[in-house]
């Protein structure tokens, strides 16, 4: 518990912000994308444990987070449930047809996932904390509704306002399997699980309320009897003023980039923890542009519990170097 | 001044709200449709004052709105400032390369636009309203920079952020053209005005602010010298909580679909008019959710001035017969 994430998702206004990065491992490292290269596909690299725990230590080792995040993906759980999954390169995920009497028991098919988590944990330095993850119920059914990533995502918007009930099985199938698939990573190692909702904004606020913070406070309240000392961080990304309302269900509440950290501050950090929220595209541009929105994210939050991190995954395009400047800028801040 | 919308606009609590529907006008329509067909390419269509005029009133004869919003795009101003812009179907709008110095003074290229709103407003019922509208400088120069639209608008985001000096005569220039242009529909006859900055999610905090606030802030007061009369409607779509911020520059700000309109109620409507903000999808899909969610709005901004309207466009796929209802639900609200 001297972990300093796991000290400030408790609440604690740690000194330096700890800090780690959505997609912190991946494509923009050139140790990734060298390895990746020996790989099969995506979804081979994810149901690899020592290549994913590997891939997951690679930014730790580089740039010295407080936190790893497991090497997966959340689209590990349709594969899981049978429905087809396959990543094509400069295209994104394609999903076959999706037929709910189809889906199947998800059976060992994510242990290599835990594996992974236990390889991860077993090789991190001692104040480096383990992050697992799922993709929140609404975010993972759109993809399995869609079939894929969608500009608008006409159909999944259609079937969850305008045949509820139907909607409604597949949502509490995924909350079922969320909370199993969080729970397993709690088991094998994992520090702190974060649900990651980066659709929640394409819903209306009834919808989100519906499809996205009930999920999260069932998913959060079944977490909570089977491992009450790890926390949960919530990312709906969109959801405007919204996200005061996830505050009372995650320990820790992630910012999307167009959040304003002040207003987050008086809104969210009185009840739970603040992620985020520098826009990943200022890790591109770098320098005094890059320090100064960081700075002032810092200082919008310093009087609560903040864990610095993006406000979305960090770009391909992003300059490793700029991720070791953001580094000392965390590090070094007044 | 005795029309609902201008009453609302000025910050009466109009019952029943005034109400009309972002892309009101368009290809949900059959007479729309048809007319289309006989028609060139989309900006012809935009610069053929009688089809542009006859098309703006389609959707008040059929619904009988309380305005009609001028048939137009966004993009003809790109176009008048002599950049290539073509609408290919099925892919949107296409974008020649942008070259600052090459662009052109606007001269006369946009007066078919003013012609329209004469030949519209000379048609409208005594007790409907007319909406000129432009594009917000930040999302016109999104569509100039990026060649069109775009999933993650990468190009546009990297300038604004890494080269902001370069960035800001592109946008000085856009607040320059963006002012004539609305004052010009309003010297033809428009009685309100609307400010589309559809991308302003894109940005962060303090980019919303220097690229979309600021320049709304430059053409609401330059527009309050010209037109002291005409009132201002603001969309900064995606911008959360900072919604509230445009609140002291418009006389109305409208809400994007995952806005909660009891937050408005708070935190916008004691400075503005609120619009908004029924998720399109919910015209898509009609019935009693779509009543619901109408009535939900209608009551969370019942003790302001609320303008009843979409939190995005009409999406082609709306049956007529939905407007038609939703048209009902407004009007014997209770």
């Amino acid at each position: 518990m001297d972990k300093p994430l796991l000290k400030a998702l408790a609440g604690e206004a740690v000194r330096p912000a700890p800090f780690w990065l959505m997609r912190q491992a991946g494509r923009y490292l050139p140790e990734y994308r060298r390895l990746r290269a020996t790989a099969g596909n995506f979804l081979d690299l994810c149901f690899s444990p020592p290549l994913a725990a590997e891939i997951t230590l690679q930014p730790v080792r580089r740039f010295g987070m407080d936190a790893a995040i497991l090497f997966s993906d959340i689209l590990t759980v349709p594969h899981a449930l049978g429905q087809e999954v396959r990543f094509v390169e400069g295209k994104g995920p394609v999903l076959g047809p999706l037929d709910l009497a189809a889906l199947q028991p998800v059976g060992g098919r994510l242990d290599p996932v835990y594996e992974t988590v236990g390889l991860v944990r077993a090789s991190l330095p001692a104040e480096t904390a383990l992050i697992g993850f799922a993709g929140a119920p609404w975010t993972v059914a759109a993809y399995m509704v869609e079939g894929g990533s969608s500009r608008d995502w006409p159909e999944v918007r259609r079937l969850a306002l305008g045949e509820p009930g139907r909607f409604a099985e597949l949502i509490d199938l995924l909350v079922e399997i969320t909370v199993d698939h969080l729970a397993a990573q709690a088991d094998a190692g994992a520090e702190a699980l974060q649900l990651f909702d980066s659709w929640a904004g394409l819903l209306p606020p009834a919808g989100i309320r519906r499809w996205c913070l009930e999920p999260a406070r069932r998913i959060a309240a079944a977490l909570c009897e089977r491992h009450p000392a790890v926390p949960l961080i919530l990312f709906p990304r969109g959801v405007g003023a919204l996200a005061a309302e996830f505050a009372g269900i995650g320990d820790c509440v992630g910012l999307d980039t167009a959040a304003d950290p002040a207003w987050a501050a008086a809104a969210v950090q009185g009840e739970a923890a603040v992620q985020g929220n520098l826009d990943p595209m200022l890790l591109v541009v770098g320098g005094a542009a890059m320090e100064r929105a960081a700075r002032e994210i810092l200082s919008a939050l310093r009087h609560g519990p903040h864990v610095f991190n993006l406000g979305h995954g960090v770009l391909p395009i992003t300059p490793p170097e700029h991720v070791a400047a953001l580094g000392r800028i965390v590090r070094e801040a007044p």
